[in-house]
């Protein structure tokens, strides 16, 4: 599969600290992939593995793994290896509750739910309420009450489940309310978790406190659930945000002395946010950098009409000399979901590149698509509220 | 109340370091009662509060209380000022599974028994199988799997409540099965606390594992969890070892921000070993050091016979200058339970100092108490084994 996006450049050599920093709970610079991917020691999701998942999943393969939103990995050939010779492996993604789902958010539900759909298997929700608790008020964040992490779970799962799902093969652990199940397997794994170790993969001070340290035990819970249910070895695929990778290498380590599989990951890239910031984010002085599930056609039509571009200064220079769809946020947009077919994709991207389309244009065509789909999903969560309760392990409704 | 044990020796000046540490983990050295109260800013359980407890509890006052094994506090003044003003408190107290259940584990459990039955007031027991599990293999101790330490943690149950409990007030968190009562609140404990508190407070290093750092929030809720519950501050006394005072500590420095009182603490001090050591400890290459519930007439003939005493070097020089009472592990039991009535502990404490009295008699009398005091602890288990699983909050049988 070739791609004209993000041709990669030679970096033989980097002597210096990378400019940008990528933990579960701050992006800061710009990333750079290719260093990062050197950084974190992960694998790139490259030509042959991506025509190995085409082979395994069907032609043409979901946008999020053609586009190289999904660019990193550690350890999928294993886990297509297994499946290949009739062992299911099981999807784990999470969700640390937020004030409102934004396009960001949804990626990789998306991913699951297309894996899902494609090879029928379970996937594992994790809602870490109790992490949100931790980590609010801390550098500058609103602080949150429990029963705010709580009901801001349970909302953005009604959102998150839109995507698709089968609810037979759907498992949620919402961590205050499942941490009888979570609870055995996280003392497990924070016995095998030095406060060394912690600090210097997630960078914690002396002044963070107990708990947030602790917490990685929890997260990591899911990727070893149904292996130590079933009393026998079931790999794990987790995709996920590039950020969180911090945890998921304390998994990993700890996966073989607990007797179970290392998890293998697939990460996306970061869908930078509209106003130009490298990450999506929805931090309540800047919510234009984002679009919520919750945006009304007005917020929308707003946020793409002042989004971040890769336009020119002029409409004639833009003419002559075409713009940058790489660094364009609405770009972006268009990559990761409102072009699902590779013609449309490949136009947008052609005609931006050649100076042909404006980003007025581009923008103008972008919002009809946007408000279809936010109107669409709102409808969805009515169905999600009927089987939600059912599939989170441990609650009352269960 | 006057006594003529352990005189008070005037310690005006201590410049240097204290040649002794006390953690819940670990206590070294000969401790001097004194400079530990000092050290951990602690009140002395003196006269005029003796005085005030006995008008309370009505004379003759326990022997744990009368016979300054109960040593020291913090705040029990408040806790009386309320309970006379007709608010009543409650007790907590707990245990961190063992391989076995010895005379120095059931000090904090009788003393609640006998203030539960003097005051009608409600008592909450911890067990801390997930402690137990996070630190054992530390150290060089045993290491030990979750259900080898709640089978031990249930098993200790039996013999801790073979003191006399009222079960209609008796409540049991048991860690891993009451973890959705306890996970919330540690959260809010947790939050409120961080590493370097944690690393002052019990000495913790960076090689400490993040479980064993995270464990101090759990043991801190049974002190809120009664004023959670009822929505209003209802005062807490915490009867334990001299050596838990730390993790009370921390539970006291969060309550006001969680809007809970702080627990009142109530210390007693360490029951010696038999084998001469300064605690009572099950470690298993000193059986000899402990009288274990589950001990044989033969295991405490030998035990007794060999343990450590406050005599002199010949029976003629004994006659002469007489013992040592406060040094002896063998008087240490007639204080603390095998001399319940005042004028025999009296008389024993007299003709040993007297050299009326020497070792091997008094050994020989000591015995047969102690055989009888356990054979009816057995059978008490079966009595406690109707009701136990009934009072652990979480339990699928309550």
């Amino acid at each position: 599969m070739t791609d004209p996006v993000d041709p990669p450049e030679p970096h033989a050599h980097h002597p210096a600290q990378p400019a940008f920093k990528v933990t579960p709970w701050e992006v800061k610079g710009k990333i750079d992939y290719d260093r990062l991917r050197e950084q974190f020691g992960t694998s790139p999701v490259d030509a042959p593995l991506l025509a190995r998942l085409e082979r395994l999943l069907g032609s043409p393969l979901h946008p999020l793994l053609a586009r190289e939103i999904y660019i990193t990995h550690r350890d999928l050939p294993q886990v297509l290896d297994s499946y290949e010779r009739g062992d299911p492996f099981f999807l784990y993604t999470g969700r640390g509750p937020s004030g409102d789902i934004h396009l960001a958010h949804l990626i990789p539900f998306e991913l699951c739910a297309y894996l899902q759909r494609k090879l029928g298997v379970d996937l594992w929700i994790q809602v870490t309420d109790d992490e949100k608790f931790l980590f609010s008020g801390a550098g500058g964040r609103h602080d949150l009450t429990l029963a705010d992490t709580y009901k801001l779970g349970r909302d953005n799962l009604l959102d998150l489940l839109t995507v698709g799902f089968d609810p037979k093969k759907t498992h949620i652990l919402f961590d205050t309310v499942s941490i009888p199940t979570l609870y055995p397997l996280a003392l497990e794994v924070a016995k095998r978790v030095t406060f060394s170790t912690a600090k210097a993969v997630f960078g914690f001070k002396n002044d963070n406190n107990i708990g947030s340290i602790f917490f990685t035990a929890i997260q990591s819970v899911p990727a070893f659930l149904p292996s130590a249910r079933a009393h026998r070895p079931i790999p794990c695929l987790i995709p996920c945000g590039v950020d969180q990778d911090p945890h998921f290498r304390i998994t990993r380590d700890v996966a073989e002395g607990l007797g179970y599989p290392k998890p293998a990951l697939l990460h996306n890239r970061m869908l930078p946010g509209l106003l130009g910031d490298e990450k999506m984010s929805s931090s309540a002085d800047r919510r234009d950098n984002a679009i919520f599930l919750s945006d009304s056609p007005k917020d929308v039509q707003r946020k793409i009409s002042h989004a971040f571009t890769g336009g020119r200064a002029t409409v004639e220079e833009q003419r002559r000399l075409g713009a940058t769809p790489e660094v364009c946020s609405v770009w972006a947009l268009w990559r990761s979901r409102f072009a699902p077919e590779a013609k449309e994709f490949e136009e947008i991207t052609r005609t931006c590149r050649s100076g042909e389309l404006l980003c007025g244009e581009c923008k103008a065509r972008l919002v009809p698509r946007v408000d279809a789909f936010l109107a669409q999903q709102k409808e969805k969560r009515a169905e999600v509220e009927k089987w939600i309760d059912s599939a989170i392990e441990g609650a009352p409704h269960k």
